[in-house]
């Protein structure tokens, strides 16, 4: 396919030599992390302002062509693949930060910005944006697919931590969402509305965002359990103690060896807690000796103490690369994701019934999680080039999701739905899907934005 | 007006005696705690279950008459009046705590029960619900204006703090939205969308509520400042410094004056904070000290520390009474309470603006507020038969809520926009106020659902 030539024209009067239909740069933006894979655009598009966006969309509306954003292209439910086609709308050139203010403890940054860049820019602020999904996503990508990651359980996710929005909307209008203020009841929540929308509803073009005072101590630990019980159980333990968690994250046994391999570290292998705790000196320190003793409760061994900036950003690293480190336990392998949420309560049931079905399907799939909010994966380890292989991992899958529905959990804590999901939403929302669905039909109507994900198909 | 025969004659098959259309009961659904006024609805409804108020609002939308949500009526801009007459939805019926999940620290309660009796009910568990607008609302009341209150700065609003809703569209389909896990990604966030809707968008029939720990140790305040400078700038200064306050509450000198004579008080007739510290005994005693510090730097004076829970309670009941303690100042005057929010670095100079506006324009108007999310009300006291007096202090509102736009602030920090906020969400949201009324005619084409409130009118 390729676009239509008076659209072609018109988007090229807007965007001169930033429209490309090279095959190498509509390749590039049809590629996925995951083993989703789709056609490539027909065109791709690298926009500098606001108006440009609009004029671009109002072009594509106008001639009924789909307009898929893309952020880092880091999701990995194929969110960002144009199935399809038309025009991949590449954010990154928009990376400005706009403005920070340290005295409201914001930040307005254009959608392009990516997460390291901001905490970069913050550095001698005295503060930082917290939302950490390990991957350096653009923070226009992490809104759309309401990220969270290893601190969502004390900072919250981008639910919690964008203030307000720019967005354009399919036929070109520009709305701004939100407010500076903490809180506001002056109508209907489009930022959170849009949060989440993954590209559907409209294209984010400015974010305002909450930034958070670098706590005056960290102290993080890593810390060894003789059984992954053991290790989901003291999770649910400190949860429930209050104890204020910056971190708390579980990696399997797995996990620890595809560290071991990938990161020189040299864990036990077996089912480790990675924890972190910010605040005053002496909270630090109390939280940290509370945890210790319910861990003890538990048979934690082997307690690691990263002590120096440079062990703890270590020991996050570490954790970052899990998804390359567990791939590469497998060469050549793609990964298919899980990525349940359940209530605490569930969540040694929902992990101990994910482990032991990946292993009676016969699949390698180290788990691993946020369980401080009831979020883990397992990475299922699958040859793209066998159907049954990804046939198995795709049941494994289902069922995780269904089981955790059957105790009111998400089939998806963070992640979001692209392609990949979309077949369990009417199970999760029931009738809540076609809600969805009227939403987009209001404020799309001619389905251009990102179309074919997230919500039914017209009829 | 009354409603149409076939119309009542359903009703009565669903409702038996439980549809009313005496003028007491009717009268009753007219009444408002402002100054705002309306016809009363044609009829009074009071449903006992979801099925019922599906069934109710099926009817409604065949025969197109207006359908108001009632909660215990405490909304402050004539939220629940029936504007355009049709049924009051009265669900005070529905007033059961549905279930309570410790372990998850969750309750489900159906939309009548108020905030004191969930709390109630959740005394033995070490739980507690922390949203508090001071009156006794119900919870679906507050969830529908997104409320909050003196607890906000520590626990959010209802939009933090609702996790999913049951709810019954305008043409009679049950929904839920949101889960039982601490986060979700999967596809639009209509738990947030229906937070904050007023009853244009559907009727809530239950909520899932996120449960906080009783605090271990509570330690609670109230100082002096010699002026209201030195009180606001203190807040600014304590929120910059990241103590983390369960409260902190602004009352100016006149609000200080209503306490003494109606709750027998004996305030310096100055700006006062009334703070609160939740945490363990250590971390309360060191925050403690560091607010101590601050508010001296700013010559804060008087420390009376509330140590006993009985104390506590009468710090707060104070606090709370201050709507009714200040129209006491003036007896037989009617109340128009603004609210605006600014961010945090706004707030000294907004203050000073409206304190000065007030006195410009002769009015009445002590100032308060939860000054830690930047949000302030005054309560304009007005002459409800005096013309010239109520618009004036409209004047004074709509002054004030153009200053806070005008600093990226919102017209409404907490009790909604109703009657009397309507005129200004275009001011506020530009295009984003087109997009609501789009949103709304995709879920309720009838616009049957409290109409002529919130979105703009239908062309
Ligand atoms: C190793 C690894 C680890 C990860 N860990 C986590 C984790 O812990 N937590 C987590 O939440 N995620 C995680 N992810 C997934 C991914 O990083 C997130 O989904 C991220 O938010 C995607 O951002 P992006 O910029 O790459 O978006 P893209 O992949 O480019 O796009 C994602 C979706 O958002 C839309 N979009 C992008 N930009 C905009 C915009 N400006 N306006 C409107 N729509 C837009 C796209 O159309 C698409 O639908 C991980 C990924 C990897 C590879
Ligand atoms: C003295 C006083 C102090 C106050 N202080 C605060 C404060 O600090 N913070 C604050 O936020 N508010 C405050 N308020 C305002 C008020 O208490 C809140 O707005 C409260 O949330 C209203 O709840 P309600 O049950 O009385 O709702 P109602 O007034 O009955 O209804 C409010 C709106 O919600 C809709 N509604 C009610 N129930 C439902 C339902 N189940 N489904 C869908 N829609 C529904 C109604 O149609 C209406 O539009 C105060 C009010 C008073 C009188």
């Amino acid at each position: 396919m390729s676009l239509p030539d008076p659209l072609c024209d018109r988007l090229r009067g807007i965007l001169g030599t930033r429209l490309s239909q090279t095959a190498a740069d509509r390749d590039h933006h049809a590629q996925s992390e995951s083993f989703h894979r789709s056609p490539p655009p027909d065109a791709v598009a690298w926009p500098e302002t606001p108006e440009e966006v609009a004029a671009i969309l109002a072009a594509c509306n106008d001639a009924r062509v789909p307009v898929v954003a893309w952020g880092t292209g880091t999701s990995l439910e194929g969110h960002a693949l144009p199935v399809r086609g038309g025009l991949s709308l590449d954010l990154s050139r928009m990376d400005e930060v706009v403005g920070i203010r340290p005295e409201d403890r914001q930040a307005s940054v254009q959608p392009g910005v990516t997460r390291e860049a901001l905490n970069r820019e913050l550095r001698a602020t005295g503060l930082f944006f917290p939302v950490d999904p390990g991957a350096n996503a653009s923070l226009g990508g992490m809104a759309a697919t309401r990220a969270s990651g290893t601190t969502a359980v004390r900072y919250g996710t981008m639910r919690d931590n964008v203030l307000g929005l720019q967005v354009v909307l399919a036929d070109g209008r520009i709305i701004r969402t939100g407010t500076r203020a903490a809180k506001s009841s002056a109508g209907y929540d489009l930022t959170g509305l849009f949060v989440g929308s993954e590209g559907t509803l409209g294209v984010i073009t400015e974010l305002t965002l909450r930034l958070h005072g670098q706590p005056e101590e960290v102290a993080a630990a890593l810390c060894a359990f003789e059984t992954l019980d053991q290790a989901v159980e003291c999770v649910g333990a400190t949860m429930q103690s209050g104890i204020p968690m910056a971190r708390i994250e579980f990696v399997d046994a797995a996990s620890a060896r595809a560290f071991n391999r990938h990161s020189g570290s040299a864990l036990r292998e077996q089912p480790h807690l990675m924890i972190e705790f910010h605040g005053s000196p002496g909270a630090v320190q109390e939280d940290a000796a509370r945890f210790g003793d319910i861990a003890a409760e538990f048979g934690a061994q082997d307690f690691d103490w990263a002590t120096t900036a440079e062990d703890r950003a270590r020991l996050w690293r570490m954790r970052h690369g899990a998804y390359h480190a567990c791939l590469a336990l497998r060469p050549g392998a793609s990964g298919l994701v899980t990525d349940v949420c359940v209530p605490m309560s569930h969540l040694p049931a929902a992990v101990a019934a994910a482990t032991a079905d990946i292993a009676a399907e016969g699949l390698i799939g180290p788990i691993l999680g946020h369980v401080g909010d009831g979020n883990f994966h397992s990475l299922l380890l699958v040859d793209p080039a066998n159907a049954d292989e990804i046939a198995a991992a795709k049941r494994v899958a289902t069922r995780m999701a269904e089981r955790a529905l059957a105790v009111g959990g998400t089939i998806t804590g963070e992640h979001g739905i692209g392609i990949g999901k979309r077949g369990l939403m009417r199970a999760q929302h029931g009738d809540g899907w076609q809600v969805m669905g009227q939403v987009k039909a209001a404020l799309d109507p001619h389905d251009i934005l990102n179309p074919g994900k997230l919500v039914p198909d017209r009829n």
